[in-house]
């Protein structure tokens, strides 16, 4: 099991200060989409030149263009881009093309995808690495909580690793380990503690 | 009726140089997708400097965090931002929310959707300014047309007004001028044309 740190709000100077203080506890470093619009590749690329040993993901969330706009997160340094499970399948494929070239690596992202069961098995017969619910930041206040969704994709997949985002706290986080998932994303419970070190470690320490 | 230009692989010198040829045919300059996963919101804070009478759109393509990325472009000066259709109610609505504030306008990208009718009139409830389908690039090669999608959108809006993007040429664009659309994005057909401004100039000629 990964350990992955979403970092969307903080300033790159802040993000670079929390991978230090974190160091040994989180494997994945995740430039966050508002970042991505913000400031485009730069984050990935300060990521890898700073933190060569941490996976860097960019959470690109591709809806068209796949094989392009992975091409582009690849080139900068990305070890893995996600792509909307909510996309054409000719968008994840040209995503999956693209990752082969680089040697990189495919994360599918279901936000909002309806028919989760259904979407799961047709994406995971695609080749893609990873395929991760994520409860929406927009949704997360109505108590939605993104286990149920991760049963169903455990139950579906046959080769990818599953892999869960979305208001993963150290009250929550238990349940998610014993169900089991390649991936397991935070954001806030890292990056707005009081001690982020000392809360990505007991994270970190959770998992198996 | 405008035209709108997707500028998506050019340089940013390159986009520079293009709006200052196409000057009086283009009504809104595009940001596209590819061009803020390189570059985030430069090419939005470029554009707006040198060219402050047209309009420009980030084509962010927000899937969540509504209010907030949408902030983060409309903050760097854009005029329109870009939600994807196939988003949680509430990301689209936190993005109007941020419209209102900024005095922006939100579009929203149908790509991918799979009930147009029933979620455009779901999105046409919600105080959108646009509802654009479009071809994704992923699929233009199977001759799918958006001429048919737009139709049913324009059946179904009562309050926003219908875009259309995805492969216009010249060849299609009468047709969806005769069905009618508020914007009309066009990208290849004029910024690999050999006379740039000539086929913005034409492309704006058939617009009413």
């Amino acid at each position: 099991m990964k350990l992955q740190v979403a970092l969307d709000t903080l300033t790159l100077e802040d993000c670079l200060t929390l991978l230090e203080e974190t160091k040994g506890s989180v494997d994945i470093a995740e430039v966050g989409t508002p970042f991505i619009i913000e400031e485009g590749m730069r984050p990935v690329r300060e990521f890898k030149k700073h933190f060569p040993d941490i996976e860097v993901l960019a959470d690109a969330k591709i809806m068209d263009a796949g094989e392009l706009e992975a091409e582009t997160a690849f080139k900068a340094g990305a070890d893995i881009v996600t792509v909307l499970g909510a996309s054409n399948d000719e968008t994840i494929l040209g995503a999956v093309k693209a990752a082969k070239k680089y040697h990189g690596k495919i994360m599918i992202d279901m936000i909002a995808v309806k028919n989760l069961e259904e979407r799961t098995k047709e994406i995971d017969a695609m080749g893609v690495d990873y395929i991760c619910v994520h409860t929406a930041f927009d949704v997360q206040s109505s108590g939605k909580d993104p286990l149920d969704e991760l049963k169903i994709v455990n139950r579906v997949i046959q080769h990818a690793q599953s892999a869960v985002a979305g208001g993963v706290k150290l009250s929550t986080i238990d349940a998610i380990v014993e169900e089991g998932a390649g991936i397991i994303v935070v954001g806030g419970a890292i990056c707005n503690a009081q001690a982020r070190a000392e809360a990505a470690k007991e994270m970190k320490r959770h998992l198996r």
